[in-house]
């Protein structure tokens, strides 16, 4: 065999050579273009068409405490691993929409408007799908964190879905909107929680609705306790037909580091031991029933099986079809 | 944990509940879309803008011969493991497009216009990704098989990419354009090889150059030899700035068999023991200098990183970036 030496390939891709240098003079019949391709992908689940839409993502440098019980050296060395950025991780957020042909339910709804516009995508990307956001249905809320909820309103405060109902885990609501909790919260975290939710759902009380857990939110849509990540933190278990999926929500934060390791705690969690416990059921069950899961922080499309591996889970993402 | 039992989920995903069948007397606001997303993914190496285009995939049951040195029910059990269908395996088509800012390279051309749809999305991805055929101003084809030369031709026969200068592996069209060669092939798969080289580029010995490898076939594009797949199998480094990338071609087919058991060896590959040795070359080099490596046969969008894994590797895809 010629040619494929390391040192070979190597010179090769040290830089631009000679040709690339003359050709710098002369112009692509296409400029570059910078732009993305539209951040949905959509799937059949029975009769329902499953779209999951892709909010946008934060990459930043990993904080010292971000997790919680391991060193950060061990969590770099985790999301060096997955081949983040050196130092830093990558968090995207995934809502799912879900179309039941009777309701066109959307699960979260994203971070909202964002000035540096890496996240609140969700609006060109329904956008890009075919969905207006007063053709919503039913908005779902798996629990309160901002990253799930802030996109209920718009840059002017109204609301985003102005023909949804919108619903709310009722244990996650007691919890959140309770003056009497707010006034207990110790944690810098918890307390910008409880400032957020009044910020965004002030006055809503009468507008949102509470669901409860083990009961149907939209047709073949259930709500499945899973709390930890937060109180009232909620999965949902989709079936149509002989097909079913969970949304799992935040059972997981990126699967890169919590997945892998479920073991670890994520500096979001509530009760991070609860949180753990709720993990191990949650992906044993998974795993051994070879169920899809769409996760929120899963890498979009966010959708894959879990599979054990070792003390913790890999997930294998979905083959990308381009037949629904 | 109240709700997550096994049985709670699989009760609660066995089927339509009583409200879904109430709920299918009304109608979503929006019909069901059966779209999906335009298949292309863009990405910056350096200066360059990286874009992968989608030709489709199909989907077969796995033929009693398709990976020839294992046995059937263990290239299911591969299969099974990446989670395809019962029986089958599926294979997507992913040519990869690169604008340097002074040419529009496209890698591969595809499968060509298909009947049943499920191959030849290359052409309506590229329009969706804002390119037009006339803009390509290099079409360099990694080697001659059908699924990476058929797209050279509209359905009436002309040439798909009028502007573009069209170049194959030197080798590898001595190889296959030989008469001599056609006589001497044995195998039913050569035989078609021979065949569709002449049905696809018969006539146009004028019209399509010839590269060399280990020399630039367009600005920092460089030709690899990877041969064994086909005799002039060729892969790419692409370099722009202090970024590099490989572009493998077919260095394997489809990694969920072929990078995870890199011993396997499947149907079409000419030279098995040669193409084995190059995959182990060039995965123990991709994965020593933590390349990024773009594979025709990955799953859209087709680029990832590549890990050992035991006796094999194992490729981490990138993760989706809405921003470039």
């Amino acid at each position: 065999m010629t040619g494929l030496s390391r040192r070979s390939l190597l010179t090769h891709t040290a830089g631009l050579g000679v040709a690339a240098l003359m050709g710098a003079q002369a112009r692509a019949n296409a400029p570059i273009s910078g732009h993305q391709a539209p951040g949905f992908y959509r799937f059949k689940l029975g009769d329902y068409e499953v779209t999951i839409l892709n909010d946008g993502a934060r990459t930043f440098p990993l904080p010292d405490t971000w997790v919680t019980n391991v060193a950060k050296d061990q969590a770099l060395g985790a999301a060096g691993e997955a081949f983040m950025p050196a130092g830093k991780v990558t968090v995207p957020f995934n809502p799912t929409l879900i179309n039941t042909g009777s309701k066109l339910v959307l699960i979260d709804a994203g971070n909202g408007p964002s000035p540096d516009g890496a996240v609140g995508l969700l609006f060109p990307n329904l956008a890009a799908a075919g969905i207006k956001p007063e053709d919503i249905d039913v908005l779902v809320l798996s629990h309160l964190h901002p990253d799930h909820i802030n996109g209920i309103r718009t840059a002017d405060g109204g609301i985003a879905f102005p023909n949804a109902e919108i619903i709310a885990p009722e244990p996650e609501w007691a919890f959140w909107m309770s003056d009497d909790n707010m006034a207990k919260a110790t944690t810098p975290i918890d307390k910008n929680y409880f400032v957020n939710t009044r910020k965004i759902l002030g006055g809503l009380n009468d507008r949102v609705g509470r669901y409860s857990w083990d009961k149907e939110v939209a047709p073949g849509i259930t709500a499945i306790a899973t709390p930890g990540h937060t109180p009232g933190h909620t999965s949902f278990a989709i079936a149509s037909g002989n097909s079913r999926m969970l949304v799992q929500s935040d059972v997981t934060n990126i699967p890169e580091l919590f997945l892998r390791n479920p073991d670890w705690h994520v500096a979001y969690d509530h009760d991070p031991d609860m949180a753990q416990q709720t993990r191990h059921r949650f992906y044993d069950m998974a795993a051994t029933e070879k169920m899809l899961v769409a996760g929120y922080h899963f890498s979009f499309p966010s959708a894959g099986h879990v599979e054990k591996a070792g003390a913790g889970y890999r997930l294998v993402p979905v083959a990308w079809s381009a037949a629904l």
